[in-house]
């Protein structure tokens, strides 16, 4: 096992899921999604890529920004972000123009992951600068699709833009 | 053998080297590279995944502008740009400018592909909304790695936007 589970009541910065290994020496991930059933599927299938990930959860786009503005050793600037679209309170296009708007995390990859295969959806995330638009599965089993797919891309192939934290 | 190589002499829009395969149900990629060699290792390994995949290779960015701008039946918008930033006469960020800058264009992924390493290059390319900075590998053998990680995420998980031609 590559990943400790901290549950809820740990040490999470965000209070939630949160996915952390033995090392510092690791790709980080926040995840803002508010389903808890995918979002434990994710950190499940991130858990099991040979790189070593953490995750964090955010619950909402509120959590997610306020995660991100702190920048601080217990919330460092993640190196990637995947956001639903469909969040209670602000959606996440409102989070990604957000993102896109700080000149701190204008450059930071942001893969959008949700339930939508419209097309206005996919339109309007690559008009807002997501680096990529992906739909969830309809089978669990294939969230690990997802993160091998991510893992070799991102995590192994691409140059991710240097944090600002 | 997926595709078939269309030597320079051949019936390609640009006149240069063209993957095309037996059908038109394929994800087409438009490669911005002035170096033949690595024009050609890039197309073999695009001709080495499973995804039919037809590579179109402009040698320069006023070429590759001009390529995106007729979006005609022979030359329709590619479903992905590879742009090399190291390019005689134009730079590949003034190409990525002119995309990010017109309206029928700016959804179009782009990946850079490039040989620099330097902070600068990742940094100035994702401001101007690359979707992904690569490096080109010292090993020659390694750019089917980079043509399976790009189907892997990009043709087999990840929803482009429609095309617009």
């Amino acid at each position: 096992m590559k990943g400790q589970y901290v549950s809820p009541s740990g040490s999470s910065a965000l209070g939630e899921h949160r996915y952390t290994s033995a090392t510092e020496d690791r790709v980080r991930v926040l995840l803002v999604e508010s389903d808890p059933d995918d979002a434990q599927l994710v950190c499940e299938a991130f858990g099991d890529v040979s790189t070593e990930t953490a995750v964090d959860v955010a619950t909402d786009g509120e959590e997610a920004l306020e995660f991100l503005e702190q920048r601080d050793e217990a919330t460092p600037v993640p190196d990637l972000v995947l956001l639903n679209l469909e969040l209670p309170g602000m959606g996440g296009l409102e989070v990604l123009e957000s993102i896109r708007g700080d000149g701190e995390l204008v450059h930071l990859p942001v893969l959008v992951l949700t339930d939508s295969n419209a097309i206005d959806d996919v339109n309007e995330s690559y008009d807002r600068a997501a680096n990529a638009y992906l739909t969830k599965p309809s089978d669990p089993a294939a969230f690990e699709t997802i993160a091998n797919a991510i893992e070799r891309f991102w995590f192994e192939r691409a140059s991710l833009p240097p944090i600002h934290s």
